[in-house]
């Protein structure tokens, strides 16, 4: 029987939890066992005895790793704490494989067969694997909350009887699914919003959720689709027209949410000091990339920063702001990607090396660094 | 020429300010002088620049209050800082009369013609003068978004990729101003809303609104409507009454905001330890009367209160967080009063004896305390 493990996370900050008590139940419906290091799931609102109610066993670290096939993890774990799985045991988790590079050796040379949930490829069959999707739209959503909460005014317009309160004016900088969810909270919430993107697919995007699309047009440049679907680098003429139409649209702005990551690199910088002091006081930007080196110049971490009267915010770690939900699509990108690969006759997943995921998010395999995007 | 004086606050947290650019602009309009303290509005977004912009002048208490015919402040000013005001000055604020009925006896002695604004009359022609309408709006927002922030997880029902997450349910209690905004803004955020109240009338607009109604019904003493069109207390049947249905009802919920307050009287307690026991762990309280003792057992102001599992919240002041609009909102509310009762020809307002907004307000005057409120 295939034992998959559940361990309790350990990085700084993180909430999440990698298997709910409904993935637990089905993993253990298709014929697995599963153990979960005590205390896992507390600051995901899940107690051990609801794992134990759906049939886990819950232990300490070296109980639920020993002879383990399969170890899943929100992030990845230190290679050190590793020990007493099965030999060539997968582990699935978010592992950051670009920032992290010389744990990846380390699993390697651990022995365990490193699968980067990140690295899911964006087609059809893995979108309900998707951990950036899922996390992303949670991200998206906590952005525009945080965003009302610290700014000194309401998002609706409201009409009372002592007269007029004005809607804010929300500006949403990237429109992939952390931005289009951002739109959506944005527009529930009553605020006037725009948005933009270097995808000039996405205006449509935008405008379907009633938002108006800020779009630099007639540049050469300007089409920014990268592999995947992903966002790539734009053209330098791109990128001034670009930030001269921030310019003049941001100086109106309430409320800005930036969105812009690129894979593997640091984030694209798309507000400049400059361009803060054009706001008014007591505007609040939110920076969904700060922990990747920030789109805003000066944003800091789960700091608040205030420049010219403007209140900058991000967290390291959005999705650990919302563990009960984030940890609860999490978990079922997990099992939605193993159930898929599940072998009934050998009772546990199988990953065929001709599979594009496979070659996708494989990082490590009998104890080498195999994945093309970090051998490159 | 009348002249108006615009105090910076000094109670501890108030943000607020009782004058905008816009009413400064349209008091000048009306022929009267305006003066303000320096820093007055600078925690609700208002520059002293912005102020002079529209006409008043700017400086130092001393300056501000010399020969001042009309104080306005949010919160009553220290009677002992009142110096140099014109005999008979009139002080419009929020005056707190039955919370801090000795300083009513100050500001006769000091002789202000002190005016309550929270006495204002529920009646049509005062709606557009009145500030616990217009800064209750603004807190039943705050409450929901403030709730929304603390919550581990999303309002809104998300389809996503990974699955559904479901919508949280939110249960409002008092439908005044507040709770009929915070319906309003839960709703927005698309949580599935239930709501009650003491007075049966608010059904319809608890309805009208998109919320679900929870009503005790037949029970003697569920019409609790008082003068005024506010709440009064209930009888013991229906409290008890009221009490069980919120115990089965509040045991679903993920968010509850009370609002319940009776003027004169410590907030009514509508949650007990037992009933918060009975709610989910991860459930969020806001208690909108928490600084009138609380709605909820254990509340405190400005702190989050973890009790099983459940996190409650409330801040003393809670206008005082959104202090830009609720700021404009209540300028607004004074300059409506004063304009209502200006007297083109003597250039200054005039409160005819016998106007029902005059008996309402007024504390004080020839050095006596003259409500009929504070004598009873």
């Amino acid at each position: 029987m295939v034992k998959i493990a559940v361990l309790k996370e350990t990085a700084a900050g993180e909430t999440r939890v990698a298997a709910s008590p409904e993935t637990v139940k089905k993993f253990i419906a298709l014929g697995a066992s599963v153990s979960v290091e005590s205390g896992a799931g507390l600051l995901a609102s899940v107690s051990d005895a609801e794992y134990e109610a759906m049939g886990a066993s819950v232990g300490a670290s070296p109980a639920v790793l020993k002879d383990a096939d399969i170890i899943l993890g929100v992030q990845g774990p230190d290679p050190k704490a590793l020990k007493g799985f099965a030999p060539g045991a997968w582990l699935v988790a978010g592992l950051d494989p670009f920032g992290q590079r010389a744990r990846v050796d380390e699993y390697a040379k651990a022995g365990v067969e490193a699968l980067a949930m990140e690295f899911m490829p964006r087609i059809t069959r893995a979108q309900s694997m998707d951990i950036l999707s899922s996390q992303s739209n949670l991200a998206g959503y906590k952005a525009v909350i945080e965003a009302a909460s610290i700014y000194g005014r309401a998002f609706p317009m409201m009409m009372t009887a002592a007269g007029t309160v004005s809607a804010a004016k929300a500006f949403i900088m990237g429109v992939g699914v952390a931005g289009l969810q951002a739109i959506a909270t944005a527009r529930r919430l009553g605020a006037q919003v725009s948005a933009t993107d270097v995808r000039s697919a996405t205006k449509e995007q935008i405008e379907s959720l009633g938002a108006k699309a800020i779009f630099v047009e007639n540049v050469a440049g300007i089409e920014g689709e990268g592999a995947g679907g992903y966002a790539t680098e734009m053209s330098d003429e791109y990128k001034a027209a670009q930030a001269e139409l921030v310019s003049s649209h941001i100086a109106k702005q309430d409320i800005v949410i930036t969105t812009a990551l690129i894979p593997g690199r640091p984030a694209p910088r798309l507000i400049s000091d400059a361009q803060i002091a054009s706001m008014k006081p007591g505007s609040v930007i939110f920076d969904l990339a700060v922990a990747q080196g920030g789109n805003v110049e000066g944003s800091k971490p789960d700091e608040v920063v205030v420049k010219h009267g403007v209140k900058i915010i991000g967290y390291a770690n959005t999705p650990a702001h919302l563990a009960a939900d984030t940890s609860a699509l999490f978990s079922r990108n997990l099992f939605n990607f193993l159930s898929a690969f599940w072998d009934k006759e050998a009772g546990e997943p199988v990953l065929p090396d001709d599979d594009e995921i496979t070659a996708a998010i494989r990082l490590t395999k009998d104890g080498k660094v195999v994945n093309e995007r970090l051998l490159a």
